[in-house]
């Protein structure tokens, strides 16, 4: 950079400082002390509260010798602590690593030892899974050193867990924090661009990568995500979506910044959801398309129709179909769609509602509003692309490319995974993986992730366009759609379903054929499954449905004989 | 920083660039296209055309080598080329210097000769100012470079002026964009420390200060600013406040990240204001406390009353008093208090409205709200210390301070000013030189600029608080209180005040009583101004009184002489 008169001003103490959401906190605590920062059942924090416990957090650490380059692994559902480790570890120069509660022993024994936890924080429910994932990391590890365990203690769960894991010796979470000084002088980090969250990839495939973050695009995400969705100062957030994926989006640190209260859940359920909207006024949560499902499918009198106050419901993870979209706004949801992944601190694209929409049948703005959209404001490039050229590809709502993005909210990388780094980060974009076209008004529509394409004779089939008229029929739940393999054509659809309660599944052969019409009449020839199965859908802890699994059975099934078209 | 496996990432081009507010209109224009961005009268712009003509302007300049390490000045009121200079200018790599339109020819000789502006861009009605500028510049240097000059023609100006300009050489500003290519490539800057704006202090003092702001900081400010104030995609902004003091507070930048709508204003007026809010359905406008007393106190035939919807207000410049605060609520104006300076991209604190604020008396609600608050988000440190100890005062709402800041949203400096430099940022803070009180709830308020406390005996006497009862007298429309020499006391209150209209003046005599026996009967014996002077008030181009004027002009009336007393 040539430095002329007017550049050569130096960054002082006065001028300068790393962004961290952290700040938010100490705000919060100043602005609204009084205020409920976080309700959990009958307890309830202020954010004075708040910012007391997080210090005592990160002393009770750093006492224990935690700190800079250390990693701490929670493992918790929505619950306060695991809100508070979002300020506490990172307070203590640590790294933040939420592990999702529905992995199996062994792949959390893999992330402890490949991210090498210096602690385990672990609610009382999972407790056993947390020992049994320590004794198998432990047996692989020559002169394993056991990491600091502490056992977060719930009043709404059997007293037995807890006094089982005390007996093990795990310090209890209160007595912990009690260890700390609730006047502890954090420091913000010394450069913004040090980490502050791990979150390891659901791992569709190979072992799970772990995804690093910073504290710079962790606070650039936390005010791009309140601006683009309208959050404002004071929001009633519920804790639908878990923080354990990718830091709720990094909603935990928003609502430190706008002062608003966060309603935790340890499970969700639309009765909960519904209530917790009555009664602590909730105006916004985030849910992957299956607790939309959940919530427009809920009974009767698990409701609470119509809603007392709008609600904003950010969603992504899978495009929600349009049906659920509809059904949403009709009971008084207001949806933004979202689209993003772990690796971008969660979204990257809304769906911007715009005024003109308004005036549209139902129909036409859930199918709009299904498309994935605009980038975030703090993404600086997004593009789909042709991955040979790497041009972007016409904005005709047809030509298939990969999502591509630039920005500050894209991670530092995957953490010891040099070979990764390099085909993710290739040509010096982010790739997401993810098969999109753009429409002519910019707005990007995903297809397919790239490995979830069906390729049928030399014609490329999105089975989430498939999975869309699917969700339109009466009688399905969900659907999802795999390539079986095939004798003739290769590939050819497959897919996999659930009913609807209620419906009368004594003829399974009737149905069948019933559904295959339902398609044959609402697509491509080529594109109607040659196989539906009926049953449960495996799901992943966010409510992604595992193609992968289903692949695997599908191919298990072998391939779909000539003679049977 | 210790260097381990979690924090040994590096940056790389997918991950990691300069933050700078010009993303937000790329941005802007691939969202909303179609969507108003500039309303000038008749004329109307979208966000694409806006788009289009900010990279024409960038590549205008770049096409006569003015880009890296150069300024521009532009001195024009609100209209829709100014906040176009807000994009081209950093767009083309160079610094933009709006200029203050009020300011005389010298000053703005000095201005553009301190900052050695490449071109001058002037609105049709600015320009024998402009010309008048330029020759003192020129006179006063050697080897004399004119700048590049352009002349921005307005369909609702004189159509002599424009001739005028053309005639002496200048370009007229739509044949500069013209000869500018649409299609621009242009590039974030390469380090977001990279100057962005420059902006002279009004100097009240000496001779104006250039403050230097940087790309990183208009970035984060424009975020928080719309944080902060509730301002949500799509907000229609009045332009009340001018854009050349202090960037517009940087909401220029943030109405293209919330792809808004931007309505100018050649001229503040309390019917165009009102028609703008009813027209265009005006969201949100700034201004300043003097142009709330031309609302609050217009006409009946000028307003258009019930408001149609929530107007909201960010007031800031001076402490507005509490009965103008009032007035504004009665109408339905929001008001939201915030206080700031130059030096920190305009607001730095805000009187965060509490819900349980809601049911009190509106008397004390204006009163809480007349406070200048907490800290903004984008702000890291604020506090009110005594300048010896550097120390935080008590939260007694007695102890005045000097209030100080540390943060990203704090300017690069004084441009060539090390003098300056080296005492506003001693001790590494920023030292704002207005003294406070920090209240129980942690809220700041204002007593005075440090300059500006009357000292009476052994007393400090803030002249705010005088002028805020002043205020509440019903036949003041303006007051400002300043030290005059006293002596016996060495300093007094000297109160200049200006009267509502309709009130009769005829016999000053009983009406300076009046004015000091309302005064005694609600403030201690020693604050109550012992002269009392009637006339119009002078004021900055932002409408702030320039007390420096009056505290001269009290100086000249000589000493209160103790037989007076």
């Amino acid at each position: 950079m040539v430095v002329r008169d007017i550049d050569e001003l130096p960054k002082n103490a006065a001028n300068y400082t790393a962004l961290t959401p952290l700040w938010f906190l100490e705000r919060a605590a100043q602005v609204h002390p009084t205020r409920a920062s976080l309700i959990h059942g009958s307890r309830r924090y202020t954010w004075q509260q708040t910012y007391h416990r997080c210090r005592r957090f990160a002393s009770a650490l750093n006492n224990r010798s935690i700190g800079l380059g250390n990693t701490v692994a929670v493992i918790a559902p929505n619950i306060p602590a695991l809100y508070e480790a979002h300020f506490g570890i990172p307070m203590a120069g640590a790294v933040l690593n939420p592990v999702n509660i529905r992995l199996n022993a062994s792949t959390i024994a893999f992330l402890l030892g490949h991210s090498s936890a210096s602690a385990v924080i672990v609610d009382q429910e999972f407790f056993t899974l947390a020992e049994e994932a320590l004794k198998i990391w432990s047996d692989k590890t020559k002169g394993f050193k056991p990491p600091l365990l502490v056992v977060i203690g719930d009043e709404n769960c059997d007293p037995k867990q807890l006094r089982y894991a005390k007996g093990k010796g795990a310090i209890e979470y209160e007595d912990f924090l009690e260890s700390g000084d609730p006047g502890y002088a954090w420091k913000p980090p010394e450069d913004e661009w040090q980490s502050i969250a791990l979150g390891y990839t659901s791992g569709t495939t190979a072992s799970p990568k772990g995804v690093v973050l910073h504290h710079r695009g962790a606070y650039l995400m936390s005010l791009s995500g309140a601006v683009i969705w309208g959050m404002n100062e004071g929001a009633v957030y519920l804790w639908t979506l878990p923080m354990f994926h990718c830091n709720g989006w990094c909603y935990t640190w928003t609502l430190a910044a706008l002062c608003g209260t966060n309603i935790c859940l340890r499970q969700v359920a639309a009765k909960a959801v519904y209530e917790a909207i009555a009664k602590y006024k909730v105006t916004h949560f985030c849910a992957a398309p299956v607790v939309l499902n959940t919530i427009v499918n809920a009974p009767p009198e698990d409701t609470i129709l119509p809603l007392p106050h709008v609600v904003h419901v950010n969603t992504a993870g899978a495009a929600p179909p349009p049906s659920v979209l509809a059904a949403m706004s009709q009971r008084g949801f207001r949806v933004t769609h979202t689209y993003g992944l772990s690796e971008t601190y969660g979204p990257s694209t809304v769906c911007a509602w715009k005024p003109e929409w308004e005036s549209l049948p139902p129909e036409t703005q859930a199918r709009l509003n299904a498309r994935q959209g605009v980038r975030y404001i703090g993404l600086e490039s997004l593009e789909v692309v042709n991955t040979t050229t790497m041009e972007p590809v016409p904005a005709d709502g047809k030509t298939i490319g990969e999502i591509v993005m630039r920005g500050n909210v894209v991670m530092k990388g995957y953490l010891k995974n040099p070979k990764a780094n390099e085909e993710t980060f290739a040509n010096g974009w982010f790739h997401s993986g993810d098969l999109a076209v753009k429409h002519p008004d910019g707005y990007i529509e995903i297809k397919d992730r790239s490995k979830d394409i069906i390729i049928s004779g030399a014609e490329n089939i999105s089975s989430v366009e498939i999975e869309n008229v699917m969700y339109t029929h009466p009688a399905i739940l969900e659907a999802s759609v795999v390539a079986r393999p095939d004798e003739k054509w290769g590939e050819s659809p497959c897919a996999f379903v659930t009913l609807k309660p209620g419906v009368d599944a004594s003829n399974e052969q009737r149905l069948v054929e019933d559904i295959i019409k339902f398609c044959r009449a609402k697509m491509p020839a080529y594109w109607v499954p040659k196989s539906v199965v009926f049953g449960p859908l495996p799901k992943t802890a966010t409510g992604k449905i595992q193609k992968h699994l289903l692949r695997a059975k599908a191919k298990e099934m072998g391939p779909v004989k000539i003679s049977k078209l």
